[in-house]
């Protein structure tokens, strides 16, 4: 059985939850407080030297990092990864797009206003949701009417987009704006399997209450 | 024959050529100039709704976006691209590492700095030299003696992580520290149909030279 590292607040640890749902597939899940100190261990760092969250650690113990990289693995084999050459190349993309532009335009200043980190940089914040509402109108206009980012049903790229953008709104970023992505949520919502148990961040998350990576570098 | 939209001076691009030039394939060259507002139009926007470079034009017409789905495509049936599922896996967790680290660390000091930009936030340039170098340790450590990032053999995860990588020094990073970087360095620089055409930024590059997405947004 595979192991997955996580951290019940951050949604790149929801894609991969998200996805073992959806396929109905059993995981042991490790807790990592990456605000207790957790990723901040020498065990940690020889597991993923980015010392982030998720890792998945396969039965056979390979150990693969980076959420949207653990989704591909996951998925291979199954309708969320297509198997033409065009369609994988255009995965590829949204799934490069999400890590440039909705994690840090949706996720980064969701978790800043949610763990009390905003105030310190009020202009910081703003850029980002700028960059994050500029996310949300460009997969507003690629998702066509009642399908999904690469063809006629749901792919990783999908799951990938959703984690952070069905959040926004805890980014301060409101969804009014975006009827596709509003009718694209709702139509992943209601995916057989489709579970979204991404938590509230704990009391330790806030600036200097807890030991983590964000304590240097926010 | 394909068609790439493409800029001289960017790593993003010279990507894509050099895996052209590695698999000996002709393409026809569309030269972008970003700093005279050729990303500005609303063609351009249709063609990429970010406004970057590169885009791949396939010879059926399709288009991609991103570098590394770019290189994605262009390598499926190559040794470039590896069969296994756990190996391609890798190279998507290495594709995502690169536009995590290597160019935000890399890239984006280079420019900021050969530009003419790095005056305006020298803390803001310091502090992305300081994730370009713990990304240059953390490939320093990955890198096995005499091997590639996924295995014996180059693939696309090589060039992609390359193309900021093997330009610290104009981002002002040494690599010396860097050994086992250099050493692969050397060794994707002695294949067969290498190429490094990465071009200086000309003149219009300054801010407020030209007219370009930078002016609004460094």
């Amino acid at each position: 059985m595979s192991t997955l590292y996580d951290y019940p607040a951050s949604a790149n640890c929801l894609k991969a939850r998200l996805l073992f749902g959806l396929l109905g597939r059993d995981y042991d899940r490790v807790a990592v407080d990456i605000f207790d100190g957790d990723t901040l261990t020498d065990d940690y760092a020889a597991l993923n030297p980015l010392r982030e969250t998720p890792v998945l650690v396969t039965d056979d113990g390979e150990v693969v990092t980076q959420s949207n990289a653990i989704l591909w693995l996951l998925a291979e084999g199954t309708p969320y990864l297509p198997s033409g050459a065009l369609d994988r190349a255009r995965v590829v993309q949204w799934l490069l797009f999400e890590q440039e532009r909705v994690m840090p335009g949706i996720g980064n200043p969701r978790f800043r206003l949610l763990t009390g980190r905003a105030a310190a940089d009020p202009a910081g914040v703003a850029a980002r949701q700028e960059t994050g509402r500029e996310a949300l109108a460009i997969l507003d206009d690629a998702l066509p009417a009642g399908a999904y980012l690469v063809g006629a049903t749901p792919t990783i790229a999908d799951l990938a987009v959703y984690g952070y953008a069905h959040a926004a709104e805890e980014a301060q970023i409101p969804l009014a704006p975006y009827a596709s992505v509003r009718s694209w949520i709702g139509r992943l919502e209601a995916l057989p399997g489709f579970v979204n148990d991404l938590a509230p961040y704990p009391p330790n998350a806030a600036p200097g209450a807890g030991r983590s990576i964000y304590d240097a570098r926010p």
